[in-house]
């Protein structure tokens, strides 16, 4: 494990709705603070409260800028980490183009070293570093949101293969099955990635079946089928979000049983939105679907929750360690 | 790469029908020899022909025993290198239970350090350092013969995982599809090992389907439906025998596109009896099934025939390193 012995590190999870920071000491989180994310498309506003959140954390630790050693950033879209630099974040208003992001957060903070990373395997490196995968050297997290992400981390070191490594979300689940959102028939993210089973539900509907879980999100003033609609629904006994969640957790089972006989690994963190939300059901149901196609069924893997939940990321990112090119470009 | 700059290495590739092996020196081949497996059912019989093989193949690079620096053994089976242990080839008579073969070799050889492994990894490592990989550090080596066998190299290096990696053969291709050699359904061995492809022609024909698979066997005087028996009764257009290859191909080429949205490799080996044997055209039509469902399209994996073909597990064998405790067991 990385260790700072002197001074702290701030990590940053930058979503959607929300930037979760957190700062760390000695390995512990010493600090913390959360804001939602500026929807106003100017990137120079992400970047403004990534600054404030680090200074909130910072003084929730009694401390400030001059003990922030490094920060570390996680973000969905494409990274380019040698510049800093990230680019189609769909999700995060006004980094759709490409941000120069590490160098920017880097100068608002007197010079200090920024690294930025995948939201996805950040997430993933935390659990491993200090979340559920501590004890294990060899595992793959499977993160379920809006789409599914993954992580790998082998021999004890997060593999990126050519970049794309850990895509579990795009392994063939049923080859003349349902379109993924990267256009692909048949993968994982087609049934378990939330932007999929929306565009499932909708078309259901207005084929004439009935749900509550369009209701339950209008009544909670949403616009998209979240983690927390799916749970709510599912309480009431809800039966196409029931189905729906259903053939996630095959999908997902079989998958992760496709990647354990591969990689034969000794643990599997499930991740991610609805993972973090339909918690421990969610995953016996993945075990059940995952175990019968196990080539190796007396050394399964360990299927696991997050440890650390929304904190996932934000502690990953603060354990992230390398840089980008100093010299900022005109 | 292993480079033995003083002695000779032997490599050996066990099989159930023939073992081969070589001489290596600086890297290069200098001496081989083959013969047919022993089938007394007595492992020292074996055990002798291996020996003999070895000497065989010092002669002809004009050497003797006392050149060989280390020898390595590729066999099928379940691998207890640190003992130089093999259990469960039930291809190769009389080993299907354990036999300490490092051990009995090395007696033989004048205590010259032996290590044995997994006949698959064997020749993916032969095909990685000193074949058609060899300018690759991420790659996949599929095995497509009695069975589907796979390693997997990752950073340059052959990795094990637990001990069990590689096993693409287990990928889930279909799941609710034909049923595998380890019983569970779907994986990619039912469609693409000739074992199972064997009973699936000898159930259609039972049922009153027609081909020249089992004319063809007879004649050629095998019992089995080998990798040429498949060549010749192609090369005649025999349809049941086109339809097995093509579903071959089809489910090797999910499995593979699974795998490489994973992992994000720089390449994929396709080796074996069926791979060597049906060569070209059948890696064309895996690469055709597979490209529509890869997640990089515009990155995909360079597809390969082996370059070492039958000599990569005796190459591979060659290149190991490492040995087994030195006190024989009494």
């Amino acid at each position: 494990m990385t260790s700072v012995n002197s001074g702290m590190t701030a990590g940053v999870d930058v979503g959607g709705t929300k930037i979760q920071t957190v700062v760390l000491h000695d390995n512990k989180v010493v600090g913390s603070s959360r804001v939602l994310t500026p929807s106003t498309g100017k990137p120079g506003d992400v970047i403004n409260a990534i600054v404030q959140t680090i200074g909130a954390s910072l003084e929730q630790a009694s401390a400030d800028e001059s003990a922030l050693a490094a920060v570390g950033v996680g973000i969905p879209g494409e990274i380019d980490a040698g510049a800093g630099a990230v680019s189609l974040a769909a999700n995060v208003p006004g980094f759709m183009d490409r941000v120069l992001l590490g160098p920017f957060v880097s100068e608002q903070l007197g010079g200090v070293k920024v690294t930025i990373d995948n939201d996805v395997r950040v997430g993933v490196l935390g659990e491993f570093r200090a979340g559920a995968g501590r004890s294990y050297k060899n595992l793959l997290g499977v993160w379920v949101g809006t789409g599914v992400g993954g992580g790998l981390v082998l021999d004890g070191k997060l593999h990126d293969g050519q970049g794309a490594a850990g895509e579990i979300g795009h392994t063939v689940v049923n080859p003349r099955g349902l379109k993924c959102s990267c256009g692909r028939r048949g993968h994982l993210e087609a049934y378990a990635g939330r932007a999929q089973m929306e565009l499932r539900a909708r078309r259901l509907v207005s084929r004439g079946q009935t749900t509550s879980l369009l209701k339950i999100m209008k009544r909670r003033g949403r616009t998209r089928l979240t983690s927390g609609t799916y749970a709510r629904a599912i309480a009431t006994g809800d039966p196409m979000a029931m189905k729906l969640i259903r053939e996630a957790a095959w999908a997902l089972g079989i998958a992760i049983a496709s990647a354990q006989n591969l990689l034969d690994l000794e643990a599997i963190i499930v991740g991610g939105g609805l993972g973090d939300r339909l918690g421990q059901p969610f995953i016996d149901r993945i075990v059940k679907e995952m175990t019968p196609y196990l080539f190796v069924p007396d050394r399964p893997p360990a299927v696991l929750r997050t440890e650390l939940g929304d904190l996932s990321g934000a502690v990953g990112a603060a354990m992230l360690v390398g840089g980008y090119p100093s010299a900022l470009p005109v």
